[in-house]
């Protein structure tokens, strides 16, 4: 099949931006010791708190010698808001920090990319933010350190900084430079092993969603697409996995780990489909975990994607992509080699339907979400980087298939 | 096939360097424009000289306004020498000079990369090169930026610049830092349609070499595989149109120097095997052209390699990475789908093996090397990433079939 895929030639002129160095590995954690110079001084950032301390914090304190620096710690919880970042380069902005290293999942990281970029500047956060404020970021920073402790986010290797304002008016939007990207991403398969299944299941599949909407995006690239792929075969070998029987296993959660990382590199050059255009309205006015929105949503879009490019034609490229995806992945009930690339697409939802199902992911009413939300939620939805142009109808039946 | 080859897993701590940003497309050039400040100090690279001036020159001219900075011009020709870099170093050491862009093929780039670290020390170069001097380069430079008019070297990409002393106790050896990667990579097609279809092969050839290499490198990761096999499928797919009827292709061109791009990514992170393992003392001994070595042996080397893995066993995952190879190039001549492993592998050498002929390459007895060498440059190889290790009636029996 794959002799009739044109996969040979792409036409227009594409960027691409920095892929940060990264070390993967058990044990990597202490090359932290390496790479920042003795008696520097480090903003220290974790999740967790007082009351929850996160499970990692062990291993980081084991593994890594913090005497040698000047070490100012701090621990957050939940996605952040412009307002803790302002609150946090307040406390910080004479304290003189040289590196600034988040350990921690996807809200860590940004809040870590924030504040690394906040420290060098004078007006609040919210003043940068797309779509929300008119100051231009000029892209100064603090040396910048990310260990993931999740695999899905793939902020490390993203050139924005979520940060989210929930409520009514509420906002989820970007800082965004590429010298926002990590200086230096640490993945150490110690620090994922006590993640839950239920955050390991979500943030797998909004990985997963991170390769496949770059993937079929039309802002896709030779290079995005080889590691957009690998990604999804990585995380398509691995997730159920270290969900269950798996989840203290080193090879499986680094597996996963690069995974995840690949689906940054792809999201920050190729862009987003429709799962993650609906994240950022649910995410602003839900209480609803951004990778719980992808793993609801990720085998419905897949479908009513499907059957929208179908309408159009059923050899549109993208078809063709999902085929391609199918054959990456799928190991077994595999169609026969003959089968046409809409046969492989179809398996692919199927496995996609089945697999999500497998993982237990919550459905979207159980975050407070109902029909009278959908008017609202679908017109601030956007889907400029989907395969096809859906209507506000496909849009809604989406959610409405996942309520 | 590709569910029996056991790609899910690696077990090793690896490292990857940043990936530089790039800009490819045609009219990228023009970008150079975007991203260095006016009235900066520019010490601008190119190849050729005065009575041969590079073909790339006029384009280059018309596509960037350089009457934006101070620019100082230089072109070197041939692959550079400790000298060299060190008489260029003296020549502008006071001259201030703020970015250095290298416009040329592998040797201006590897000239570029050395002279923009150079400028930043007080000591000759050849102090700083492994193998060579003892001193500890400290990483230190000025801001770089590539435009390769080659496909082929990736040096764009990697983390040394090599240089070369010619002669009987010449050497080819490397300065070497993470730092030395390329701050931007600009690939514009339109810098490469004046490549001729010679060095085009030779250098097309160099590229692919560099990524079935680092491919079967016993260093390799799957961020090196995802890039190196799309890299292969790049080149093998565009080569032989770029030296033929589609030198003027942009789209093709534009192929060519992305798979170049990923070759460089590749070999930067996976290391090579025995053809670069013999290019080096080539290349210092006589003046054979760095991609007319690679060229030359890549068939010869893999056939070697195949029937020395074979020894070992039949299920060498050399032997399988070479199947996955010719599943992903080979669109004619395919073996049946249930062909084993080893039928694929065997279809990738004869495909080599056709491709390079035609392709016309020169053979080494052409650059005044004969038998009484061998000793010397076999003694000189080494085949540290290689798949399998040769024994040196191996390696000379490779060299000997290329005479």
């Amino acid at each position: 099949m794959s002799s009739s895929l044109d996969r040979n030639s792409f036409s227009t002129t594409f960027s691409q931006a920095k892929v940060p160095p990264m070390r993967l590995g058990s044990g990597a954690a202490s090359h932290l010791n390496d790479v920042i110079p003795a008696e520097h001084r480090v903003l220290l950032i974790t999740g967790g708190s007082e009351e929850k301390p996160a499970p990692y914090l062990p291993y980081i304190f084991k593994s890594v010698d913090f005497t040698l620096w000047d070490v100012h710690k701090i621990s957050v919880s939940g996605e952040p808001s412009p307002s803790q970042i302002d609150a946090l380069c307040n406390e910080f902005k004479d304290a003189g920090i040289q590196h600034v290293v988040s350990v921690g999942g996807g809200s860590v990281i940004d809040t870590g990319k924030a504040v690394s970029a906040m420290l060098t500047q004078r007006r609040g956060v919210k003043n940068f933010l797309e779509g929300v404020g008119h100051d231009v970021y000029n892209g100064q920073k603090i040396h910048f350190v990310a260990l993931p402790t999740t695999s899905g986010p793939g902020s490390e290797c993203t050139k924005n900084a979520v940060l989210t304002e929930i409520g009514e008016r509420g906002f989820k939007k970007s800082l965004r430079h590429d010298t926002l990207i990590s200086d230096l991403v640490i993945l150490d398969p110690n620090l994922m092993i006590s993640c839950p299944s239920s955050v390991t299941a979500a943030c797998g599949l909004d990985a997963f969603t991170q390769c496949m909407e770059p993937y079929l995006s039309p802002q896709a690239s030779p290079f995005t697409d080889a590691l957009a792929l690998e990604g999804m075969r990585l995380i398509a070998g691995n997730l159920s996995k270290a969900c269950n029987e798996a989840s203290q296993d080193i090879e499986c959660r680094s597996n996963l780990a690069l995974g995840s990382f690949f689906s940054g590199v792809s999201l920050a050059n190729a862009g987003l489909g429709i799962v993650h255009g609906l994240a950022s309205p649910l995410g602003a006015h839900f209480r609803i975990p951004h990778g719980v929105v992808c793993g609801t949503l990720l085998a419905t879009a897949a479908k009513i994607n499907f059957n929208a490019m179908l309408k159009v034609s059923n050899r549109h490229p993208g078809i063709l992509k999902m085929a391609t995806i199918a054959h990456a992945i799928l190991l077994e009930n595999r169609p026969r080699h003959s089968a046409t690339e809409n046969i492989w697409a179809e398996a692919l939802l199927e496995y996609l339907n089945v697999w999500t199902k497998n993982l237990s992911i919550p459905t979207l009413g159980q975050f407070g979400i109902t029909e009278e939300h959908f008017d609202q939620i679908v017109e601030e939805s956007n889907n400029r980087n989907n395969p096809v142009t859906l209507s506000k109808h496909e849009v809604r039946d989406l959610l409405y298939q996942r309520l």
